[in-house]
């Protein structure tokens, strides 16, 4: 699992600082507006193209769909995906908030507006945090003011601090994209850490470039991304009222993307996306390692990602796993009940590359060696159905007792 | 949740003593073969008819099937529903353990039809347990000798506690049905505690009457009950390799089930099997307090249970329930991402029957009242999705690091 995809013939693909505002024509400011009970706790972001740029989304599958999802897919929506801005903040959802809910989060893209001199709907709007709590307006409104009037260039990483919950850290990345026809820069930020699992965890992620690209081809670049990353990563097997996924194009590099260039731009933002979403499983809550299952030899590609979605949120698997047991039993038994067809006979486990389980049989002599391996950080699990050539990876972590107590003392 | 069902018209169920060996026709026996590393834990069960009986049974929906289910299957087929006895063991599942377990299945059936004079495809066979290990079968054919020189009537206690794994306390009950034709009874035994989960959890289930069923009846009758009990418990969302569910009717009593009879029949079994199938939740691994989720007002049966289910199933939702957090944003989050189709704002949410959420909006003015209610033993959650008048209850139970520590350390 390196940071760095490999390039698309002719392509390469270079880490490089910066975060979001790696590439050119973004402004970003962060601080705290009052949302956060501590002091000095960074609670809002706003995220500027200095003109106009391409903007796409992705939002929670969920039916409980939070007030600044429904304003941002309506703007998008509006403006075929042109804007000027994204406003964020942390602390409060704005979920289960009714009417005013809505009223806070239209107001919230009205001020940065007003700020930037564009219009409510060429502005987009996140919010993470408790759900069912009502935004403190006239806080976020002054804060707004103040982080419009001190937008600057290269600091994108207080911006990937203020939208953090309880995650333990802060996950940024940004790679320079080199093709033949002029290179450009990708950069990235996201928030993770609990009610995380695939078709958009509880997570908001927001990615910026420089590249010039029509917002259809930016809104099927981040599709296609993130179904292998922000889409293949599970926590707990929940998918929140707020989960959603932000890119923004502002073409000042020059680089236009057409079909030619397009597996360059998905290199790309699988570049940027990849260590992210790696980064919301370690710092999941509770978690200790991480566990990556590969299923190999499935009849499609939806086979292979249902059963390894089934093992990866097993939680015997998953307390196995944090218990450092070689339990190949607990995953035949999740791949069996994954709702998917194959022969059991024909299936093999391995653990750390430690093969476990194959013609219906274990090879017990070798769970010592599993056992050891499963004390790393990382852990592939890998199972092959023996029926068919597709495959697919799910990353998710382990069920620790610590995620019993952050989630049973949340509120309390 | 009163342990006996409402009684059919002209039908009076009371309930009795003496679990499986509460009907007439049954003998059975229970002893320590060596499965079990502790010299007096029981760990082998003969439970046998004096004459012929229907026979009826479910069994795992799991790809990964244990050699003794697939023997049971394939006897029931054979015979029609028809036999003698039933052999249990505990302590080893007897799965993936190939075409040896196989054998072994076959050889515990075979040596109850020698002991017994019956055929070996008259014979049932269930084992739970530690996966992928092979039975010690020599001190299981001795242990299967001994128990059945020593069938008595009368001795079901002796059984329930032999099929025992980790639950912390065994499972029978027995009732008595009154018809204007006459009366019959039922008995029952079951076994938890981990790995449970709608679909035949691992649990094993055996339950006998004295009334005069045909097969097929008997069949029917069994996966009726089954649905609205032992089918609509999840303790952590797995399904295990061994789940089954068996019935034996002797005829002894001389009452004969037609469809008149019937409704009489299914009132008798959910009658034993309700408190059985709750006693798994209660007693499953690590749970601290049992939740009945109620979904109200659904389209269909179907979408109510997906969305229930979902909701006992939910890990945020367990670990609030745990931690006596009245947290109604996880319980409307989890039935959203259900799969079902219903409009939000229609939706309410009651805990404990205090009414936290409706038209989109909380009620956190309740919230202390319901987090009193949540210190019981028995939370209920009751959502209505207005969207129809189909309802479906699912029993689970909270999550707790006891959960963790008892699924980490199983095996090492």
């Amino acid at each position: 699992m390196a940071d760095v995809m490999p390039a698309t013939r002719h392509t390469s693909i270079v880490p490089i600082d910066g975060g979001v505002s790696a590439p050119t024509g973004f402004r970003s400011a962060a601080l705290h507006c009052g949302i956060k009970a501590k002091a000095d706790a960074l609670d809002l972001a706003v995220l500027a193209v200095d003109t106009f740029a391409s903007m796409a989304g992705l939002f929670t599958t969920n039916l409980a769909q939070a007030a600044p999802v429904l304003v941002s897919k309506r703007h998008l929506d509006v403006t075929r995906g042109t804007g000027c801005a994204i406003v964020v903040n942390s602390g409060c959802a704005n979920a289960c908030t009714g009417e005013q809910g809505l009223a806070n989060a239209r107001r919230m893209t009205e001020q940065v507006g007003a700020a930037l001199g564009c219009q409510p709907e060429q502005v987009l709007v996140a919010s993470t945090g408790v759900i069912g709590v009502a935004l403190p307006i006239d806080r976020v409104v002054s804060g707004i003011e103040q982080a419009c009037s001190s937008l600057a260039h290269g600091k994108g990483s207080e911006a990937a601090r203020a939208i953090m919950t309880t995650d333990p850290f802060p996950k940024e990345h940004a790679v320079r994209v080199m093709t033949a026809r002029g290179s450009f820069s990708i950069g990235a930020m996201a928030k993770g850490s609990g009610m995380i699992e695939p078709n958009m965890a509880t997570m908001l992620g927001f990615i910026t470039t420089d590249a010039q690209v029509e917002p259809a081809m930016l809104q099927r670049a981040l599709a296609e991304s993130a179904r292998d990353t922000f889409n293949a990563i599970t926590v707990d097997g929940e998918c929140s009222t707020n989960d959603s996924l932000f890119a923004m194009a502002s073409g000042n590099s020059g680089v236009v993307i057409d079909e030619e260039l397009y597996p360059a731009l998905l290199d790309g933002l699988l570049s940027v996306s990849r260590p992210l979403a790696l980064g919301i499983v370690r710092g999941g809550e509770g978690a200790t390692r991480v566990i990556a299952v590969t299923v190999y030899d499935a009849k499609t590609v939806d086979d292979a990602r249902q059963v390894a979605r089934t093992i990866a949120n097993s939680p015997l698997v998953k307390t196995a796993v944090h218990g450092a047991d070689p339990n190949w039993g607990r995953i035949v038994a999740a791949a069996g009940r994954a709702g998917v067809m194959f022969d059991m006979q024909r299936v093999t486990v391995r653990i750390g590359g430690i093969l476990l389980f194959e013609n219906g049989l274990p090879h017990d002599e070798s769970a010592p060696k599993a056992a050891e391996i499963l004390k790393r950080d990382t852990v592939d699990i890998e199972v092959s159905l023996g029926a068919g050539n597709a495959s697919a990876t799910i990353w998710g972590c382990d069920l620790s007792a610590e995620y019993v107590r952050i989630n049973g003392e949340y509120r309390t």
